[in-house]
């Protein structure tokens, strides 16, 4: 595969928020696109990670709107949703395009505005991730599934009720040094472990907002990298994963682990010719708190069963062994679907460039790894970024 | 690019039919993998080209779930979406994916289920895809820019009504053969200049119906089509283009040319180092009748003004010098639009194969071009592909 780069990124505050989605979208594009220095470079494509904006907004064909509204016709456009890891798979589709050479420069936006219906609207929407004949017609939800997966997890590693609660504090102190963050409080052990329960035994704290928001990168080959004089801020694509598994939770061979988690990080690390202990600093997925805790066993980072002692030594923290959402990942970053994936990979990449706001960059980091999930572990996208020095 | 070869085909019957958008996929899919001998060898990618599935049918997250239900898990799986061009835009992920080395072998699915809402609801989900802000909110439709199309095409060219009628009374031909057209009825000039008017002067017989099906490609490196030994019926796509125009028309250079056509038709001719002169068959996008006339233009392989001249000699029928739309074209074989780019790919591949249905087959075609529209003429696809001998 060709070089692929990314040399530019761009995001909005993330929360609830007056702008529409494509002022969303615009904003973080522009950002990017002045970040890159590529404004009148043109581009190849646009590609628009979003899970369901026609449902969400009332609107539809996003791609050949904002490929309009950017000025960048008559670049070739698209839409891919994946669910909440559809910013990643945008970004993937990306990075097959540069990395074919079918493509030099491509504009990745990742975004979504959930907050135009009304929670229970919301809820439906979001809800057509899971599987209906298995999950949803019982009356299945999100939260009753990361609940169902917490409870195992005690089960079977001994995980206690205030141990997790480590996981969202974490984010919430992370959070409350980015400017950008849906969230930007501290909030403590007792606070999360005794708010009020959203399906036992997770609590309100242990659950991710909807939110509103967008993200954006700008994808390059190493010609563009070349041309524009980018080399110092451009990072560096080593390995990129994509894995699916049962959409049903109830057919999976595990409910403490991720099949697809397995599978993408697996693809990814070959790829890159890389293992877990190469990795300076992670985004992951913690829509829901267990979430971050399995998510850390099946990328590799921690040994089955031990995440959390990771959490508790502080290694998980900015300043420790390995970094784990230093920006808030999705608790306190907040999660507007569509715009996550690509949030991560801005916010890694900010890391890489020790660009990260004030209180939240990691010392030096030359690896980054993200991880996006779609569906309810069912469609995850793991990427590796390195400085390119 | 590495090279990318099309090694197995599917396709349901298109029309009003009773399978759910599930069951579509699946029977396409199923039969595009029995084709291509690859039950055995492992999918890495699964990609689904629909326009809105969830408004459509309620149904969401299909990439996942068809990834289940076809038993492909681990493979990552994504939707992609440009409106009715969907299908063509999954197959340009599934080139960049297997050019970039990224992936091996590939399933594309392109569908729709249509028919489950009312005319009324399903006509107010297409029409997401136009501009809300300078069409839709003043009541346009897509037959009404169509037919502006048309009128503006007859003042500048002298294009005749009875004429005009000529392209469905092809298609209907050419559809009255193929087994798995929506319409299988041949058609009068008389009656198509007669029907029941759309958007003056395009009548019922000049718009493509709103139909259900679905059709899938299994896509290949070089290294899996001599691994599997199917060299000889594997087609390799040689160019492929994705270009866009300004979402509204009226804010486009021209109503009579299309330059998301012609962006998308000279990088697909660049990348083959092809011209108009070496296509044998062209799939181009007839949702209405006026379409087919401006893509011959746009495309190349007639010149401006000159379409219906090709069209009254003769030249675009199965027997012509260059046959377009020999299944059927969306006026008569149907038009689900996420399948459509999908099934304009496959027929292809099997004038190719020279398997095309009784009465279609064009005689020994080396290189056929695919031509897809998504939005109202904004978001295109043209591909080009040969005989791999």
């Amino acid at each position: 595969m060709k070089e692929v780069h990314v040399i530019g990124v761009g995001m909005t505050p993330f929360g609830i928020l007056e702008d529409s989605i494509i002022e969303l979208a615009e904003k973080a594009a522009l950002e990017a696109i002045d970040d890159s220095q590529t404004i009148e470079y043109g581009f190849d494509r646009l590609i628009v990670g979003t899970q369901n904006p026609d449902e969400f907004t009332g609107r539809g064909h996003l791609s050949t709107l904002l490929a309009d509204r950017l000025g960048i016709v008559p670049a070739g456009a698209f839409r891919v949703e994946t669910g909440p890891s559809s910013g990643s798979s945008a970004f993937e589709s990306a990075v097959a395009l540069v990395g074919s050479g079918l493509a030099e420069l491509v504009l990745v936006i990742g975004v979504e505005k959930m907050s135009e219906v009304e929670r229970g609207t919301a809820s439906k929407i979001l809800a057509k991730m899971m599987s209906f004949e298995n999950e949803t017609r019982y009356g299945a939800t999100p939260a009753a599934l990361a609940a169902m997966v917490a409870r195992r997890y005690m089960h079977d590693y001994g995980l206690t009720r205030d141990e997790l609660s480590l996981v969202p504090v974490k984010a919430h102190k992370n959070g409350s040094k980015n400017p950008l963050a849906h969230f930007q409080k501290e909030i403590t052990v007792e606070e999360v472990s005794n708010a009020r329960i959203v399906a036992e035994p997770l609590t309100l704290f242990d659950c991710c907002p909807t939110s509103d928001g967008a993200a954006a990168v700008v994808v390059a080959s190493s010609t563009v990298v070349n041309d524009i004089g980018l080399a110092d801020q451009s990072v560096k694509v080593v390995g990129i994963g994509h894995g699916t598994d049962y959409h049903a939770v109830q057919h999976r061979l595990s409910l403490t682990s991720f099949g697809a988690t397995m599978a993408a990080a697996d693809a990814a690390f070959k790829m890159a010719n890389m293992g877990p202990r190469d990795v300076d600093i992670c985004e992951l997925h913690d829509a829901f708190s267990i979430l971050e805790i399995v998510n850390m066993e099946d990328v590799g980072i921690a040994e089955r069963g031990n995440a959390i002692e990771l959490v508790k030594s502080g290694a998980t923290g900015v300043d420790g062994a390995i970094p784990v959402n230093p920006t808030g990942g999705l608790k306190s970053r907040g999660h507007p679907t569509g715009a996550t994936g690509v949030a991560q990979i801005r916010d890694a990449i900010l890391q890489l460039r020790e660009q990260a706001p004030s209180g939240t960059q990691v010392d030096s980091p030359k690896v980054a790894l993200t991880h996006n999930i779609g569906g309810f572990g069912n469609n995850m996208v793991v990427t590796l970024l390195t400085r390119r020095s």
